[in-house]
């Protein structure tokens, strides 16, 4: 008997139908023989029509405490209507809202984190034979506050459970059907990956890769629970995202991602002298401005070039904090938001030299101009013109996957 | 500075406008120096559309725990939206669900009771100088499940809160300007009553008044807390509904009430020996029919006539009980659904004789027969053919309140 959690999203359980199908997949998996925990998002739509009342209660800025306690709603809602789909087919199952689950979170509303799963409640659930239909997203904080998980917090909610329960798998259930090698829209020969490992699912997460937050993956990391990211249409297996250990072959390129919601920044003729990094960049963290990838090339006559990247939304207050530095620093600014960050994965890369080689001749090859590079162990990033970026993916695809050396399809 | 519990229902709370409007209500209350608890109902329309979905998913049976788990979310959205409303207008306010603000129940879902009620967090949002929002109709049960408290559970709530506070009033918020004499859309003459006594109002509530529910009323009487019936849509006084010490003019008929909900059973020619009323109620108490109005006339020949009233949603199942306890017992069943109840209800009956004398004297001069009679201390009611119902509440009323000795407005 395997101890499974099962998310799915708000589309899987976007109307009442939707619920009743969720509702037979989840009795399928229990009445296989396993223990199970199924974790839910608010319906399709429920969440917006929250967010559009309290942006008019609130007037803009409603008070996130109290934001809060309306989304939270959303999810509570789901809960009952799964639970009573299950009890429908013949079923046990309890729902559990994040505080009755014991999901103790700080008190950062809007973006909590977990701090702790007290599991009493749902261990007494499943041991009663019934599934626990819990809701994603939300918890609770030590003074008795509903705290929400802020963006891709379901996600979160069903692998922090499956780690604490030490469950022997957390699925994710989409309108995909896995982890594809890259966007399929773009490559039709873009192929479902078998297995993948954690880290490579974090640097293709973080690099564009939609279908798992970074935030979940790095839970199941830590805990070394496998997530399964599958279809919630069909049952053929989806992505397996694992230990290292655990993927048998390792893919000198497992995915090309690619991000267009990034803007780039350059200060020229910068001082080159200790402190001006710092004069950049703090401020724009104190705005709380990301900056994804920084280049700085090297001294010339005693003076720099820096360039760095932001997201596109943060882009016109990024640009107006790089010119107050930049004024200060006796350099210029330009900047450019028709850009776009193209990057290939692989844990096969630590042992493969020439990955960039190949990654920088591929480009060439194509008339594209690489404007800036950043690597890491498994990973290498550019950033080039936004035009060619499908044409980017597109030959990095057909060089490292459909002609790579290894099949990215484990089956193969 | 007074310490007031106010309660809002649906209509009051029905969209966001609404909402801003008792928000400003609640900050003026604030404002003027008191402390102030505000428990507010599910928005105008989201309670039937939950029920919608439950009956949907549930396919009209859904388990009453999920029931109370989807139910709830109505109010907690109310609370959030208000409080944000509220802090929009630069006044501190803190929702709290019925978890949060410690209202124990017991188990018994859709119909919980109230067992005990843990104020200290409410106490710290008051003492905080913050307004409380809390949820109407809901609780908490010793093992954490989520309850609510049935038909009219917000009113209950608001009563129970107050009572638990020791607060100085419990204000009700309604569409109607008060407590009346009668309805005023059957007799145009019915006046907005200044006092009435708990038990009177208990009274009126049992008979038909709907302005407040019985339970909430019984809560009120036992801790003494005074409930102060008024509009939503002005600041007029309302009816204040107290302990019968603070009444000071006792009315002879404070109200005349009617209810065209009852349907009435006569088994006739009853054997007249011991257990056959057993025989008879015993069946319809555990079908769950609550019978009201019990009459047997004296035994003649050594048989005798039973006649009692059952909600007219009950008939059809009563009939069917009585026709299978009159054919053991050897006697016929006539059954009557066209019927009204019709009472007069006052304090000042207690010192006065002779008011049922001249409510049948009245009734007869107007040609109306009466069927049933049934009397407490404090009111009169009659059952009597349904066609007759309006012009037997107008004679009564014109009788007892505009004729009557006194006047019923204590400004008067």
């Amino acid at each position: 008997m395997a101890l499974v959690v099962q998310k799915f999203g708000g589309t899987s359980v976007g109307d009442p139908d939707r619920i009743r199908n969720v509702a037979r997949r989840v009795v399928d998996t229990a009445r296989a023989g396993n223990q199970v925990v199924v974790c839910v998002s608010a319906m399709a739509g429920e969440t917006d029509a929250l967010v559009a009342l309290a942006q008019d209660l609130g007037q803009g800025e409603p008070s996130p405490r109290e934001y809060d306690v309306l989304l939270s709603t959303g999810e509570q809602k789901t809960i009952a209507l799964l639970a009573m789909a299950i009890h429908k087919l013949g079923h046990g199952a309890e729902s559990l809202t994040g505080w009755q689950m014991g999901m103790q979170t700080d008190g950062a509303h809007k973006r909590a984190r977990i701090r702790d799963i007290d599991c009493d409640r749902l261990r007494r659930v499943l041991d009663a034979g019934s599934i626990a239909v819990i809701a994603g997203f939300q918890g609770v904080d030590d003074d008795g506050n509903i705290t929400t998980l802020g963006r891709g917090g379901s996600d979160t909610s069903a692998v922090a459970v499956a780690c604490a329960l030490e469950a022997d798998v957390c699925e994710i259930y989409t309108d995909v059907d896995g982890v594809y090698t890259t966007d399929p829209r773009i490559v039709p020969t873009a192929r479902k990956l078998s297995r993948i490992s954690f880290d490579e699912m974090l640097e293709m997460a973080s690099l564009g890769a939609k279908v798992l937050q970074v935030r979940s993956v790095k839970f199941a990391k830590r805990y070394g629970v496998p997530i399964h990211v599958r279809s919630s249409f069909h049952t053929a297996e989806g992505t397996w995202v694992t230990r290292e250990e655990d993927v048998m072959e390792k893919l000198i390129v497992s995915g090309v991602t690619f991000n267009r919601n990034e803007a780039k920044i350059t200060l020229r003729a910068v001082k080159d002298q200790p402190g001006v990094a710092g004069r950049v960049f703090t401020p724009l963290s104190a705005a709380g401005i990301v900056v994804d990838m920084i280049v700085q090339n090297l001294s010339r006559d005693g003076s720099t070039d820096m360039t760095f990247t932001v997201p596109q939304s943060d882009y016109a207050q990024a640009l107006k904090i790089a010119q107050d530095a930049a004024d200060e620093l006796g350099a210029t600014v330009e900047g450019n938001d028709s850009i776009a960050k193209v990057s290939v994965v692989g844990l096969g890369m630590k042992d493969h030299a020439g990955v960039a080689t190949k990654m920088f001749n591929v480009l060439a090859e194509e008339g594209i101009n690489i404007q800036m590079i950043s690597t890491s162990e498994i990973k290498i990033s550019v950033v080039l013109d936004e035009k060619y970026s499908e044409l980017a993916v597109r030959a990095l695809h057909r060089a490292f996957v459909d002609d790579g050396g290894q099949d990215p399809s484990e089956e193969s």
